[in-house]
Parts: C-alpha cells; structure tokens; sequence
C-alpha cells in the first residue's frame, strides 16, 4: 500500500536586505505557499535575514532539522551581496566551486565571450548539489539534501516551481472552504469558538476585511479532511441564519 | 551630551495562519520597516509563525533578547484564534486579565449594551501593559518591555503607528541612494563587488529589475554616514561611465 504522510512542513527563509529595508515587497511567500498547499506540503515558518553568512548559516542549520523541506529566496545571483551558495556550502560543511553542469548550461546561454566572471560566479554551488533548471534566465537554483535554494526575482522563481514539483513528497493535501460574511468578528466570535472547541483535526480561522467601503470578516476552514470540512461548514451556516448575519455570495 | 547609539535593531513577528497559508499577502513588513528607518531603527529579522501559543512564546522569548525592538502584528482580535495576548503573557510569566485602561477605551467606543464578550476580550492582556492607542478602530494594542503588540489589520496597524513614534528611541538614522542602470548585474558584478570590499560601514545592494519590458539593476547604498554614501556613490557613477552605461534617471 501506498501510503501517504499525514503531515508534511516546510519552512521558506527569504535571504535580503532589500526586504528588511523595506524597498522591496515581498511575493515569493505567497507563490511557494500555494504551490506548497497544492502538493500537500504546510508551510510553517517563514524567516527574513540579512545577506550575512552567519545568519543564513545558523538559519538554515536550525530550519533544516525542524522541518521536511526548506526553500530559500535570494542571494544566487552574479553581485558581491549574493552570497547564499557558498554560506549554504559552509551551513552542510562542503566544499564550495563550480558545478560543472551548471557552468555547462550556464555557458551555452551566454556564449563563450559573454561568459564573463559575474556569470561563472553564478555556477558556484555547494559540492553535490543537485540542479534546479531556469526556464526563463538560464541560472539554476540547486538542493542540498532537504534545502532548496531559488532566485529572488519573483517572475524567475515562479517558473522554476514547475520543474521541482514531482521532486516534492507532499502528505494529505490542505482543504479549505471560505464563508464570507456581512458581520464584525466580535459578533460572532462566542460561536466560532465554540465551533473550533468541539472540532478536531480542522482549523477554523478568522478575518476581517474592508472591501469596496464595507466591513465583514471572512471564515476560512482548513484540514486534510474534506468531511470535517464540510460538518464545520454546516454547523457555521447554521449559527449564522440564527443569528441572521448575511452571507456575502448567498449560499 | 545626547549620545545617539550608533546601532538600534528591531524584529517583526507576523503571527497568522493566513500568511503562511498564501491566503493573505502581508505588507506590514514593508510599512513598519519604512516607519523604522525614519526612527533610526534597523529591522534585522522577521518571523511568520502559525497561530500556535508556543511558537508564539518561544519566537518572542527568543528575539525579545536578540534585538532592541520586538514588533508583533497579529491575534489580539476577539475570536479564538487570537491567542498572541494570552500568549505574550506567558513569554514574559506575567498574569492575564482585564487591562483597566482598555476596557474602559472599548467600553466607550462600543456603549455599554454592544459591548459583548468577543469585544471584552480584545481588553484583556498581560498584566503591567501600557497601552498603544487605537485611532481607527478602538482596540488598543500594546507594551510589555521591549515587545509591541500591534493588530494584524494593515489599515489599522498604519494608524497605530504614529502614536507610537515618540516611543522608539532609534540610532542613526540609516540613509540610502539608488542608482539605476539599464544593464544585467553580472556585467557590473566585478566593479561593484571591488568597491564594496573597500568601502566599510557601507552596504552595497545590487537588485535587478524588469520594468515595462526592459531589464535593469538598481543599485542602493545604505549607510548612516551620508558622506560614505556620497564617496560610494561617485565612485559607482565613475565606472558606469567608464564602461558606457546607460542611468536611468540620467544622473
């Protein structure tokens, strides 16, 4: 039998100064989450540091014993500042050069003459890395054991996903169903709880929203369990024509 | 004399299953590190963690020691999944229970006969707090030491921020100037990489970007030395026209 893990996590850890600066707004958690959600794989942590080797070190080292998968975002490109390769050679304790595959494909998209110095840099792995290949700027990404390491350029992260999707072990897949209401948390916060309390293996959460000038809260329930879903769903509908608060969409 | 501390750091904790599950995108990273920079404070690290009261406990014990400002956006709503208050108090062993002040704020703000249960909880908090006052929605955040409690609603948390300004004591504050170039990194990688080596106290960052159909690298210099800057930057703007490229902005 073919059995499949209940649980499956991963941590993402976003390597750049220009997140914490706060020039740049990050997207990439919001893509890797919901590719994550689609092989069954919760995503648990998210960490961002600076591009100083000791913190991606000791990040990386912690985040890879806690959890099944680690992606970092960042730090692989041709500059000074990219630094994540060879801290991530350090984190596993292995040598740190060029990949010859790498340096292969990353010489017959630039040509020989273009190949210059920032380039080559950007086939510099860990020793055993395996590739992650970039439809879109030639530069791969690699894994380590469970670390997976992508670019920070959102668009180029994204078409790298693809390719690493059967290379993912997920669990049971993440379910979920959204109510969005006419209503203020506090209304029916008492109800919620006493909903959440009573159901197991199902995560009930709660968000206010404003929207086109209006205020309402949308409840979102999570399990593996499409059953448990839709009992929560039901016991929820129920409460809310009770107190006869709006659903927002009519169902 | 007033001496200005030469280095203030701070972290953000963003506590909320919705992050993590790529239903919400946060941008509060991105307003409360802009507000830091203005103050002189430095965010060196975010977290997103789930909902869950230990990772909560463990997150804030960890990094109210490492950094000189802890900031927590999220869970203080009234529904069961807003477990940082109760959570926070356990970080610090103080009791939790009714704050007096808050009460009496939410009290007003909703009169006495709305003012339900789920709204009641939005009162209660470690013992010892001082409040973060509320313009836009009444429920306060608030203060145990070195920890900010704030909403995780990015409308309100913005709100909330200015009377809070006073508060912060920062360092220097950190200044910075771009430079944008219509090139690819690599091509700059050597030249940038060498005046980084030789410019201390100075961080150099080399962003690439694709913007209305053309590629480019933005280039930005931080420092709290606005002459360092300038030397830096003369420096960059020399090579760039050494090697015929073009500036965006035309500089």
């Amino acid at each position: 039998m073919n059995k499949t893990k209940e649980k499956v996590n991963a941590a993402i850890v976003i390597i750049g100064n220009e997140i914490l600066s706060g020039r740049t707004q990050d997207i990439n958690v919001v893509t890797i989450s919901k590719w994550l959600n689609e092989l069954g794989v919760k995503l648990e942590e998210v960490r961002v540091i600076p591009d100083i080797e000791n913190s991606i070190i000791k990040t990386v080292n912690e985040l890879k014993k806690k959890f099944n998968y680690v992606f970092t975002t960042g730090g692989i490109g041709p500059t000074h500042d990219d630094i994540t390769s060879k801290s991530i050679a350090k984190a596993f304790n292995l040598s740190y050069g060029y990949n010859k595959e790498a340096y292969s494909i990353l010489e017959k998209y630039y040509g020989k003459t273009k190949f210059n110095i920032g380039r080559k840099k950007m086939a510099m792995m860990p020793k055993k890395a395996s590739l992650i290949l970039n439809p879109s700027s030639g530069a791969p990404g690699f894994v380590i054991n469970n670390v997976y390491c992508l670019p920070g350029v959102p668009s180029i992260l994204k078409s790298m996903l693809g390719g690493l999707t059967n290379k993912i072990k997920g669990g049971k897949k993440i379910l979920s169903k959204t109510i969005s209401l006419h209503t203020v948390e506090s209304e029916i916060a008492k109800s919620l709880g006493e909903i959440q309390h009573k159901s197991k293996k199902v995560d009930i959460g709660s968000y206010p929203f404003f929207r086109l000038g209006k205020i309402g809260v949308s409840i979102v329930i999570r399990s593996t369990d499409k059953k448990k879903i839709d009992d929560c769903y039901k016991e929820i509908v129920s409460f809310v024509k009770r107190k006869k608060i709006n659903m927002i969409g009519g169902k």
